[in-house]
């Protein structure tokens, strides 16, 4: 994972293979997020990887080895979205592949998702995997996906792919071609970096305050 | 009204008519809903009709009848509505005809709605009516109509035919022609056979637990 | 400013220029709605504008010569919105032109908005004044504005025209042309004109009470 800066813009890319929230991961991303956030002036952040994948959400071969920290674990995964909440820095999604369950949350906490046209989904299968979601992820969800993508999405567990991602309102923007996201994404990014305000937290805050309590409780 | 199996999807025609919460219909919908409950393994429901009703709502002239019970009636409508919420089978609303009032709201109660695209409408005539909504229905109603569809159904009136209620994120098909509905809503309920788990009613109640606890109170 | 009325349809036109919440506004649209509210029978409102602006928002120069007043002022611009939602007549917005900030909260607080194709915004620029939202405007945002309009207007400020303000759920008609927007508006009022009865306050209740509630305190 790798941060870098172009102008105004941050770019994470999250690198390429089975991306999760493993401790490497969450240590790196953390680490960026104050980065960006301690950065002044006008800013943005655009998150991206590599491969077929974005974000493949928690990571349960380490989750396995946790025993009692799996709750702490959890509430470090729930911390990183409420930090994407109150950040005050615009952030974009350029979702060049799958983005599964946590990943998807990752997504969805981002201010704005772009996605391809031809490949990759959105897809949050816990009813597939007979789970529930914890209160903070259905907050989450619940306050970004309007109907019917929440209840063909979260309930039915649909993947959705980016024309559908679009028209359901769960993505923001989707382009056509295998390099078209990112560019796409960065363009996003620079017309929103004036909005890197400290009354963009508040903002968020003003639409999602139940979501941000949620999370960090 | 009767309910016959298809391998693994459940048929339940409410018949031909005007389909209401009659005595009656409470009894017979609530033992389908037990013997699709009961029954084991991968299924799903699908609840359709024959005539250009699919379904017209309460009772108004048993409701006449019942002084004190009144009250009694609407709570068992109200339950209904909630058991479809949380019934661990997904479920299709097949609306082959008109959804009036209480019907539209038992068709939200759905997973899914399937409409045709030149009969049949969704709609909320309370406005006209002089009434307004109990919480539950409002609860149920504000929880699956997305802006501006809530506002122009709910608070307008306004008849949704199929194309609109695509359109507005009211239903989440439509199909042409006179005998479309049925097919394309049985598609659909096989594709969903094994989202027949436990914690389908549990995901459910992550996002509806509002809208379930004020219906069943 | 001026209230006319034809047949069944009550015409507010708020004149033309910069039309912001000033004092002698908010006198004559009290005044406006008052004879709105007690005339009987079946009627509607429309409201419109002359110019480029429809509505501009709140009076910043009125509201820096307030000092400790400028709670009340917040207040009764607050009370006009929820005036609007609890009045037992339809409302419709013909946004003939711009409608900045607490002039888009205004056009939100209209049961039916109507726009230009070609010309003319709904506007949040909250972030870009470096502002958040009070708990009331955001309360009636939300409840309004699906996702991703939310999102897009309400957090990262984007100006929304006709076209994507109709794709989006901001606005229920858009229509082309100079002139084309307050016959259109006319023709809705027209058709809701019965709608004006003492349920369809109850019913915006059913559905925005915590909106109405915030806005009042």
């Amino acid at each position: 994972m790798q941060l870098t800066r172009d102008g105004d813009v941050f770019l994470l890319d999250l690198g390429e293979g089975d991306i999760r929230f493993s401790p490497d991961f969450l240590d790196t991303y953390e680490r960026a997020l104050d980065d960006v956030e301690h950065a002044d002036g006008h800013r943005a952040l655009v998150t991206t990887a590599s491969g077929k994948i974005w974000h493949n959400g928690l990571d349960l071969e380490y989750m396995a080895t946790l025993g009692d920290d799996f709750l702490g674990y959890l509430g470090r995964v729930h911390r990183l979205f409420a930090r994407l909440l109150t950040l005050p820095v615009p952030t974009v999604a350029a979702v060049q592949g799958h983005a599964f369950a946590g990943g998807a949350m990752l997504a969805l906490s981002h201010d704005v998702r772009v996605m391809r046209s031809d490949r990759g989904y959105l897809c949050l299968p816990e009813i597939d995997l007979g789970m529930t979601f914890t209160d903070g992820m259905a907050s989450l969800i619940a306050a970004k996906l309007p109907q019917p993508a929440l209840h063909r999405m979260a309930v039915l567990g649909e993947r959705i792919g980016g024309p559908d991602a679009l028209a359901l309102g769960a993505a923001d923007a989707v382009v056509e071609g295998d390099r078209a996201v990112l560019p796409a994404a960065l363009d996003r990014a620079r017309a929103l970096t004036a909005k890197a305000r400290p009354n963009l937290a508040g903002i968020r805050r003003d639409f999602y305050a139940d979501v941000i309590d949620t999370l960090e409780s």
